[in-house]
């Protein structure tokens, strides 16, 4: 246990991509926890592309870092000291412990951390992802707002990255026909070859829009949205009456989008929403927090039968975090993204 | 009964607002029905924004009216010849019966049309309006995708429109607060003192947005949506986590709209969509057609108590179609506008 915590603090809000030069990184002593709080030691960081909303001056599905505070932050963690009864020094558990080495959950957030098994039924580093946060978003996401019916066409965007490659693969459990959309042939190869894909569309090729076509010659039954923009316009263009748009995320947008009365915009048609009789929902995963037990279950049973493959990319060290969630938004990433803070 | 049958028919498709030029209006012949079908006489037609977007060249809840096409049209008519056995002479029906004296309908056509008592419940005239295609919107819509709740907020745009109106009136009746969002002092006016509305915000005025804000302090809980842009935007702006938009139309893009890859754009911000966690879901009344009755019963039993008022403005002279079509899209029309072809 090293005895200072290394933390970034928002500095200044970011235009654009973010800067090292928008954080203040720090070195604070190691805190105490007071009373019904917890210290927990950083051990990963998910890497997640709302955090870039977070970064924001507007209220999204949290209200935004403020100037001076530590930036947000979903972590995997060990306690090493506590006041609250349910944790121990020891315990594993994933909860949102921010970008720093340490953190001190107060009470609250105490109620809110999800315990890890000191034996986990996948590797620890899965159940930040394909088993934990954004598992959790494929399957409750897919599952309960998607409403998927075998032999469905299921389209996910940004297929390749953490999300939509745990989603198109729970639709392929489901007996739907999978698309995925990802950008250069090598990622459309690791969708189709790798995890069962039934199709995958190029977007950086000038003829996506006729391979959206081709991938899908009966319409579109659910949109997987991770990515917004001009190819989820194609997408729901593309959508059967009735079909269903699961909103996870509109990632094109969070860097650069343009803003109208404060808002950051990620327009869309809402045209065929009345027209093709669409439901467009969104989620936040949290929302489904009294049912992580059974999607912990049912996706480390699948994981473990080899049914979802979960893809992992680890980035060593705290220092580089700013630069590690850049590469969420350049296309550089596939699958799940995290940064190793400290060994487990 | 005249023996000529007046027709408006596409003769090119309309740029903007629709103008008498972009029609041919000529006279034809009556026609004889054929086999399975019924020849109608149309008294009155249904003015809805939606046929706008039937003139264009895309599809959209059907597919466009072609060149040289009798222009396509809700009516309510007479039977005034039969070749199917469930109708005869004199019997009352509404159906796509065009803008036109006479229709024959075929029979896929007579599948659809919908018997219109001899002795309606409400004036003839409400049959196709509060009673009738532009009730049952408000009602599905409202009802069945909105879900409303005792004590929630319902933000109705168009509020003096056709649909609005009654869609308003009916979350009064469902114990929510109703807001109306219309253009004017005289149409506010009109949702408050004489249709019960809780507030109603003037569009025109530079302080909508305050007036919106003091409208709906606790939120939004539904926003039951006829315009679309800016407007929209704000109020989904404005939406409380889990809240339902109700897209029941989009009319302020249909003149004049931008246009991406062929497709007519109304373009909302999605961000809110999954941040808010909403539920954005189109319909088209038509989906509902087997639960017709139960909205003529309901719909009539809330007329004739003074639960709903209906308000109607009728043009008179099948030639003065497409001047009333323009009068949905510039704001000088309140309630349901409807064109008398006939004494009835």
């Amino acid at each position: 246990m090293t005895d200072i915590n290394r933390q970034f603090r928002l500095k200044r809000r970011p235009s654009g991509r973010i800067t090292a030069e928008d954080f203040d990184f720090v070195e604070a002593p190691v805190p105490s926890p007071g009373p019904g709080e917890v210290l927990v030691r950083t051990l990963y960081i998910s890497m997640e592309p709302i955090y870039r909303l977070w970064l924001t001056d507007s209220d999204h599905d949290l209200p935004p870092v403020q100037l001076g505070e530590v930036v947000r932050g979903v972590g995997l963690g060990r306690v090493v000291a506590s006041n609250a009864d349910a944790w121990k020094p020891g315990d594993l558990a994933s909860g949102m412990f921010g970008w720093q080495d340490y953190a001190v959950v107060p009470s609250p957030g105490v109620a809110r951390m999800a315990r890890i098994p000191a034996d986990p039924p996948v590797a620890l580093t899965t159940m930040l992802g394909a088993c934990g946060s954004t598992g959790f978003c494929a399957y409750f996401g897919l599952i309960d707002i998607g409403e998927p019916k075998a032999g469905e066409t299921v389209v996910v965007s940004a297929a390749a990255g953490a999300v939509g490659s745990v989603a198109g693969q729970i639709a392929k459990i489901k007996g739907c026909r999978a698309v995925g959309i990802a950008g250069g042939p090598e990622k459309c190869r690791i969708l189709t070859e790798q995890l069962g894909f039934d199709a995958a569309v190029d977007y950086k090729r000038g003829d996506w829009r006729e391979a959206l076509a081709a991938a899908t010659p009966d319409g579109i039954d659910i949109n997987y949205e991770n990515v917004g923009g001009a190819i989820m316009d194609a997408v729901i263009d593309r959508m059967n009456r009735g079909g269903r748009v699961v909103v996870c995320g509109l990632i094109t947008d969070y860097n650069d989008g343009e803003r109208r009365d404060g808002h950051l915009q990620a327009r869309g048609n809402f045209i065929p929403i009345f027209t093709h009789r669409l439901r467009v929902q969104g989620f936040v995963f949290t929302d489904y927090a009294p049912r992580f037990p059974e999607a912990v279950r049912q996706l480390g049973a699948w994981i473990k039968a080899g049914r979802i493959k979960p893809i992992e990319t680890v980035v060593e060290g705290l220092e580089r975090t700013p630069e590690a969630l850049n590469r969420l938004f350049d296309g550089g990433n596939v699958g799940k993204l995290l940064v190793k803070v400290a060994e487990p």
